[in-house]
């Protein structure tokens, strides 16, 4: 046990499963004689803790692993919080569907047990960041472990825009606006809106069209470190908005140029040792089980 | 001009439009200094010619370049002879969409002309091969640039099959069959099965159910190196067959597995300078052009 | 009682949990004063059982009630030879998946029971018919009370054809066929193709497109009471097929003409009174329950 | 020409091209004997045009028939204010697509004055309506000859809601909304977000899920004449909005039910004798036209 020290909890705020999943968790890894930190927010609203309290981002520093208790929001959350740094995270799942925090809450002491025994399943999972510039000036920016869209900002409104990958112009549209993935974020609003299911290691970004007002557009597959470019056509009725993750927004102006492209950091994620992709897929999006099961 | 001495022509059989282009092209790269090998098949269908003939494999070791004139198909079935050789494939297109074969008829003279001037846009695509075993005996290989497709032999009858991904079971599909799908292959057959488009620079492949019996089916995008496995039910009305490209097709029984990876060799396709994939997309798919044109 | 006096008995061939359900279900008719008739293809499996025996459609003449044991594609089967009638057809599932058949086979008695007092919930359901004409010479019929499908004969391969609604030309395409649904089959075939679901009483037909070769084709839904006629085109590669509920086909030519309309009979469906059509679509599609459930 | 005396003149505000048409056909009218009536809001920016005012809902009781200038948007707000009179509507388009508006501008002459005396093609279309009900009061009312959608006011938030048929569950759902489209609109919103063609005669309603978060929900086809409820989740994090036509819209809170049926007048719509609903749909979806044209 001497591969971890210092342990960061971060859960979702406002949930009462979420803070007895904390309170579990809490005497079970000081009984493993770790040291637990816990997210200032969170801290809060558990009193009388008595344990070191921290930001999120200064677990980075900090923490060799940092726990995250909730959904798969929670976990977002924290992947651009830490992604800068080199700690290890780990999802519990306090919400309804996990592709990233896939340990049950009723596992915390056999799941938990195993990794901080050094027995885990580690990968990488890269983000990618948006610029907003405005006439030459940065006007706003934003990271994404699972999609940046660009949307109208009210539901159900045109937006006017182009598209250019690597420089090379691919189209103009009129649509709702577009979905730019990861692969992580292929299983989750990429998906709703027809986009392709990308395998975690796959090194390539998807680009959904929200609601296209013609029907040849499709989804586009592109290499993860290509350049994207949208340009907001200069006569657009909408004052369009860049979402990050569904967490994070950036207002955007008519003429505006959104840059997106892959972060040079990126997320250290870790899953028990039984972890399968394609068995989250199969029990999250109901695939069939093998014949004759 | 020292860079080509040699060029091979191919053509689509049994074509009018395919035999001019053929008769404008020989005069043409003969006024160039050029020595130019035909078909075996076409030269039957040219009287009098008076050109050296060889077959398309042939072509592989003994030309610098091979032009095939045709569509996509005749140059998806010139790519499978092609693949093992370093030498370079031109299209010209005498078919009715052409993501291969971009050079028009009407443009014989300028385009081919920049190319064998030496001023052209290389590229590397892959393909991908199948090897179907029966009891550890392999009875049936085939290659593909597009696709390699499962298929239920007669129209609209259910397929059983597993799904194994560098060997990891991914489901069990009722269904009327799979694509797997290059980039190359990603506008062609697999588009109107609803898969994305991937750029051909994408290291990729895509694995497209084909009416599957569940409504959770997706299409899935993985790397390009991954080993597929797809293993036919015991329990199957039909006796399935893979198609290579449409064009070469292995039957297959129950319990049979088909393996399909990346080849080792690659296609060395040449474009004329001007060429644009995404502008291809544009024109082929009816993509926006840009905002005020 | 004095409703149903003579009960014809239809199943699956070659189907031993078929065979238990009947031999379930003949001694619990018996015991209600009915008089069983048995499909004679049935018969032939089942030694001594000293019951009348009949063709299916012969049913239609001298029972009051069929029940069909197996699964959606017994019932459809058994639909088309009762069609002409106005007997009542009820249907208990052995398959996989019934949107027919709703019945389980441990309900028997307690559902069966039901019915046969006179509490049910009964139904018609349209069936379509397709004429093939060849030079003005009827060549081909068939009838289908789910979809009514052209493809191509071998799979993936290209049928170029024209489709005319009412007179009217609607487009050319070139595809791998088209699906002409009722309501009834809108969850079948249809559905996988990416057709819509359409309401078992709604008056409509639904058109898709197999594998266009354009990515402008959609579903189109249309009156039930229209008249549909697809011309094979002169240039085809392939020997088309229409295919009736998947299980009656008939071969095509190039040039020949398929008309599709309602046939004038209905078939007469029943149910349990507890039969829910949404709650069909829930539970066999996967649909979300009520919220808080 | 006795068949028309009050034509009445509506317009896209703000457009110039619109207004240079509006020029163009008033002169037209006049040379006929008609008297034109305009726009009270076009009105205001032609000066000096001498010609009677009123409001749009006016012009269905003074009116013999109705011309709308712009787009298919300027129609539907057209057909709202004129649905409840008789009066005929004709459409001639200024906009980019017109389902609607089928005249061309540079026709006029011709096709309004074909129109004018007598030989056109007239056609009903229905609408439906929605209201919205919180604890037993009714909140808001609005009308739509396309669509009604609910959707959650800021884009990409989820939304839960119940949804009932004919006062049947049908599945309750977590979603970015959902459209309820007449046949009309069916070549419009309901057309990007997956939805089927439906003939403008068919008497029915399609109801397509927006970006549902599972993968098995399907746009479904129901009669014309269903009531449609949807009922909005205690536990929403969005006040959700019912948008009609996407022109008039209506907040709703948490817990808020929305009934949506057809209303019992229809609009008329007239077209040039030459309309053909399939041709428009070949010219503007790009369907194909007969082979060997």
């Amino acid at each position: 046990m001497d591969c971890f020290r210092n342990i960061g909890l971060v859960g979702r705020q406002g949930s009462t499963p979420v803070l007895q999943s904390l309170e579990h968790l809490i005497p079970f890894l000081q009984s493993q004689g770790l040291n637990v930190i816990i997210d200032k927010r969170i801290s809060d609203v558990m009193p009388n803790h008595g344990l070191q309290q921290s930001t999120v981002k200064m677990m980075g520093q900090s923490c060799d692993l940092v726990i995250v208790v909730g959904g798969d929001g929670s976990l977002l959350g924290a992947a651009r919080e830490l992604s800068q740094s080199d700690v290890l995270v780990l999802g519990i799942n306090r919400g309804n569907l996990g592709f990233l925090t896939d340990i049950a809450p009723d596992e915390i002491e056999q799941k938990v047990g195993e990794v901080l025994r050094g027995d885990y399943h580690a990968e990488t999972r890269f983000l990618i960041e948006a610029q907003v510039t405005r006439d030459t000036e940065l006007v706003g920016t934003g990271a994404a472990l699972n999609d940046i869209i660009l949307h109208p900002g009210q539901a159900a409104r045109m937006i006017r825009f182009e598209l250019y990958i690597d420089g090379q112009f691919v189209y103009s549209q009129r649509s709702d606006g577009l979905i730019v993935s990861t692969p992580t974020g292929s299983t989750a609003y990429a998906l709703s809106g027809g986009g392709p299911i990308m395998h975690p290691r796959l090194d390539a970004l998807v680009l959904v069209p929200i609601f296209p007002h013609t029907l040849t557009s499709r989804p586009i597959v592109v290499d993860g470190n290509v350049d994207i470019k949208i340009v907001v056509a200069e006569r657009n009725d909408t004052h369009p908005l860049i979402s990050c993750d569904g967490q994070h927004q950036i207002p955007c102006l008519p003429g505006d140029i959104i840059s997106i492209r892959k972060k040079p950091h990126r997320l250290q994620l870790i899953h028990p040792r039984s972890y399968d992709y394609y068995e989250s897929c199969r029990s999250k999006l109901g695939w069939g089980s093998k014949l004759g099961e």
